[in-house]
């Protein structure tokens, strides 16, 4: 399971404080924390700020270089603000997001080609919500076609069924879920992910619907996700179904992980 | 979700005890806490007193029937226990359980239709495990022939396809959720049911293995489960997977559930 952190996002208060403040320090900080805790990727986002977008996430992605060797995802909709964020990224990377609306795709695939990035690809039309899982895998089939005759390989293609809230449509989960695994039946070398705590939004007890939804999730199917590693019990719960899912020869990553204290 | 309670089992030592020291008030409490945290049918095994299991399963049954109005599971593979405990109870009955071993099937199959029970229909081959998944569905598919010939509805049929130690074999739990899905593609109106700590034997942190498994197993369409209801994570996350999985209009249990404190 690839983790995306998701932590050093502008709409988090102290993220976004600390950025007008430019603090440095909270940000190394956070971007420490996320590694040390597991994270594969570590998430930048600076979209609070739409006026000086370019700028704070030029300043994110030098001061996470700084903090951990990790690779980084970019996450913004617009591509000046990426364009601007890979001129001062000095490693791998991978791009979140594109979509299927005309004007965002055209300017992010030159940059996804230019920097052979890995990229996010959102199952909306338009600017829209895509709710059925029917409507979920004709868009990620659309957007695979199209990614991949701009000759994005397919195992750089990262298709986010999008999840909505549960609090306002009861069968979102479900949609998602039969998205994902309708997803890899069909296109067994791409991979799927998704931001799962957009799930529980205004339920209370998140991280325990976040947990099982991505547990299902993986049962499904999914290679990646975007979560906040320092999350211990949904990180307990990755090492666990990985285990259940027969990924772990003779238990030992779940028996380190015990060991290590950090399954519970 | 169907919860049948497993803490009042001769095979765990305080139970043992409590039953070998007619201490009925133990059993009592045991069988009204396992009511109180959820259950909707509280087990009773006395199989670790091979030569006195029938009395001793009439005692256990006598003494949960004073503690709670739920119906009772016999937990049982000697028919004439069975028979015992049948004529000692004042109330619907789940038996626990046949498999397709011919003697304990004759032996069973009366005492099931006499009293209208629920049956549990055990996954097995003569008394060996069997492994695969495809093993499991044809071995459910025989049983299922044989209980609906013999003129019991499917509706009171549960067909456990067993869940053997993680520990002992890497893919065990892929090989029982695979079978539990086709076996409820297959046979839609029957049920299934899994006594889920079994997947975690041997390892350490059961309890994290034992709810990652479950809830992956109610993804598959496990109807029906065998196990500790006092475990609050575990009725957590129950709680949050049929929520996920569309059951839970407008999310009101989960609320009403996070309300009562249940949750966490």
């Amino acid at each position: 399971m690839l983790i995306v952190a998701e932590r050093i996002n502008s709409s988090r208060k102290p993220i976004f404080q600390a950025i007008e403040a430019k603090d440095g320090d909270f940000i190394r900080s956070e971007a420490r924390a996320q590694a040390k805790a597991g994270a594969h990727y570590i998430g930048v986002n600076a979209g609070s700020f739409p006026e000086r977008e370019a700028e704070y996430l030029c300043w994110l992605v030098e001061i996470v270089q700084e903090a951990t060797e990790l690779p980084i995802c970019i996450d913004s909709p617009n591509p000046e603000a990426v364009a601007a964020a890979m001129e001062v990224l000095r490693r791998p990377t991978m791009i979140n997001s594109v979509s299927p609306e005309e004007k965002r795709l055209a300017g992010m695939l030159p940059l996804v080609k230019k920097h052979k990035a890995k990229v996010v690809a959102l199952c909306e039309e338009g600017a829209s919500h895509v709710p059925s899982a029917e409507d979920k895998v004709r868009v990620a089939g659309q957007l695979i076609k199209t990614l991949t005759q701009e000759g994005i390989p397919l195992d750089d293609i990262y298709i986010d069924p999008l999840v909505y809230p549960l609090a306002t449509d009861t069968r979102s989960a479900l949609s998602t879920l039969n998205a994902i695994e309708a997803i890899m039946r069909s296109f067994p070398d791409v991979h799927t992910i998704c931001a799962i705590s957009n799930v529980s939004f205004g339920l209370p007890l998140r991280r325990l619907l976040n947990r099982t939804f991505l547990v299902a999730a993986m049962f499904h199917g999914l290679g990646a996700t975007i979560l906040d590693p320092t999350d211990r019990e949904l990180m307990a719960s990755i090492v666990a179904a990985e285990t259940l899912l027969g990924k772990d020869e003779y238990c030992l990553k779940y028996i380190e992980a015990y060991q290590k204290g950090t399954l519970g």
